[in-house]
């Protein structure tokens, strides 16, 4: 597993358990700060920055307590009871096509997947693109054709959109947007609330995929790997843990900063601490190779078919062989657990017996990975 | 009223009443067809060739009765018979700021439109950003506030959002999408099936305002002239107009395309003629003028705070009195109304005894008005 500490990396030295305590005192409950100017990268990137963006310009001015929660999807409860979650995100991946998919199964698969991380069912997608002026219409076919194989895949209907056109040089090819609408079982609740000291932490499959194949999809590393993107919805295999685990805590898509950003989130949002164990992360040899040689952290890499759940402990069994029986979850892993100290704090135990701190994503290593 | 016919328009040349019906035959039932192959500004306009790109690329792809419809929102059932309206539109305004509002206000007041006019009471909203590296965070945060106090003044709240950077020169300054969700009250019911002939088409108030301010603002025209967007929410006026007039056949925002445009998809839609009075078609002197010197007819120029009705002939009177009962009402007008002949084909009589047929935008006279 890779330990080298990239300039992009917060990743601290390792160090041994009865130094965390300590350590982690200039990490608790501090909030990232926006200092920035000027937009930059990092602001894009799922980390740290991001965080700082969102807390300082959006949660600022549209304050409520949707936005609040800061998960991928809001949950809505109408007049009667009934519950609806929305999410919504914009692709901006670059190449559009990469080995595994394009920019057109993202859009469906990150939208899909941030519904069913919320509890929602996903029903409906709506699409919106932007188009660069000379853009070719057989490329938009084609990925609008991804979209909608994507959306019968996932069992969703596309059922409005909009179209606007930028001359060139004015956008990059394409951007497009989705939002869906799912809708919440009765008495489904997952909040990183429910979250509680020996709860296990899952993940549904090998890490850092789709970040690796972006990045050697533009061909601009001497790297040859046969490595492609997870994308695809989780929607399917998440009902089968629900009806495994029915306790299920908390969901949440490891994408744009990758699993080590996800759990930190997590941390910080139960005041808990979030304890991986590094050898049991499923990477695969090549993407592991990968990630070695950019110095590049897998725990940072964005998947994008991928789910890390939090189950009762009494749970975990039964949670990872539902998720094992599907076909996309076959490489499942128990990857660590939820333990009172240190608070808010992400650590990653290490096969040689060390402990290090995984902090959010700093900087953007991989930039447009989705 | 202008009576130019730009390079950009395909209005034809007045001629007298007996003519229209052999001359509408070339019109009638045709469906624009997308032959090109690369995108160019027009498929963004809300013209013809947005209309051909959607039903070759979207439509074809997507199928499903609630893209069908065309509308700017599509209306879900829910299992337990509740009504929603979800509606999404991407905003690509140049320059960002324009006398009467922003790509901030706009990105609010276009989505929550566009759910009133599906009959949908706005609840929420989404919102995605795609920023350039080195926008400036200040510019955001201002339109952001925008963003805010549009949602506030409409009632409705913005519950999540996605934020993603590209590299500068990658897009221009900020895009940003927004996506609706609103709440259909029990029987409203608005489509273009409900249509009749002897029908009355009424307008909310002033046409071109929205095209006009951007176009001049972006100060590459000799034109002085004190025009202010009228970005709004209408959906206060429209909840008055439901009031008096609860048999409302349909609604439509006049946004890209303009009046023209939006009553060419309704004759479309309806197998009807759209009649429209050139001389009750309300517009400012100063937008009117501006027109005339750029060879542009108003019923082709952008509104993002006005809606087209129509209503039953005998509700028209009541109807028109609660839009002018609102302060941004006073200047509606009954502009119009349905009849048989000649069918699918929007006419509009001059002051002088002619008629002319009015088809949809074709080409781009004012990109990136939206």
């Amino acid at each position: 597993m890779n330990q080298h500490v990239s300039e992009y990396l917060s990743t601290g030295p390792s160090f041994r358990e009865g130094e965390v305590i300590e350590r982690i005192e200039s990490f608790r409950s501090r909030r990232p700060r926006l200092r920035d100017e000027f937009i930059n990268l990092a602001h894009g990137a799922g980390g740290k920055a991001s965080a700082a963006l969102v807390d300082a310009v959006f949660l600022e001015a549209f304050r409520n307590p949707h936005l609040e929660s800061l998960g991928d999807g809001a949950v809505l409860t109408l007049p009667d009871g009934q519950q609806l979650v929305v999410s919504t995100d914009s692709f901006v991946v670059q190449p559009l096509r990469f080995p595994g998919g394009s920019i057109g199964h993202l859009a469906v698969h990150g939208t899909v997947n941030d519904l069913a991380m919320a509890g929602g069912a996903p029903c409906w997608l709506t699409a919106s693109f932007v188009l660069e002026e000379g853009f070719p219409v057989a490329e938009l076919k084609d990925i609008v054709a991804d979209m909608a194989a994507a959306a019968e895949a996932a069992g969703v209907q596309i059922v409005t959109g909009d179209t606007k056109v930028v001359p060139k040089g004015a956008a990059d090819g394409l951007f497009i947007t989705t939002t869906g609408v799912g809708l919440v079982p009765p008495g489904r609740q997952l909040s990183a609330r429910r979250v509680r000291p020996g709860d296990r932490v899952l993940i549904s499959g090998t890490i850092g995929d789709h970040g690796m194949a972006v990045m050697l999809a533009r061909g601009d590393l001497a790297i040859e790997a046969d490595i492609r993107s997870d994308t695809a919805s989780v929607a399917d295999m998440v009902e089968r843990l629900h009806g495994a685990a029915p306790s299920v805590r908390w969901l949440r898509d490891p994408t744009r900063g990758g699993v080590g950003t996800v759990c930190n989130e997590l941390a910080r949002a139960t005041g808990l601490a979030v304890v991986l164990d590094e050898d049991r992360l499923p990477v695969r040899p090549d993407v592991g190779g990968a990630c070695e040689m950019l110095g590049i952290d897998p725990l940072y890499v964005a998947n994008e078919g991928k789910f890390i759940a939090v189950v009762a402990p009494e749970e975990a069994d039964a949670a990872l062989a539902a998720i094992r029986s599907h076909p996309a979850g076959i490489d499942a892993a128990e990857i660590g657990e939820i333990a009172e100290e240190p608070a808010s704090t992400v650590v990653v135990r290490t096969p040689f017996g060390g402990t290090r701190i995984v902090d959010m994503l700093v900087g953007d290593p991989l930039p447009r990975i989705c």
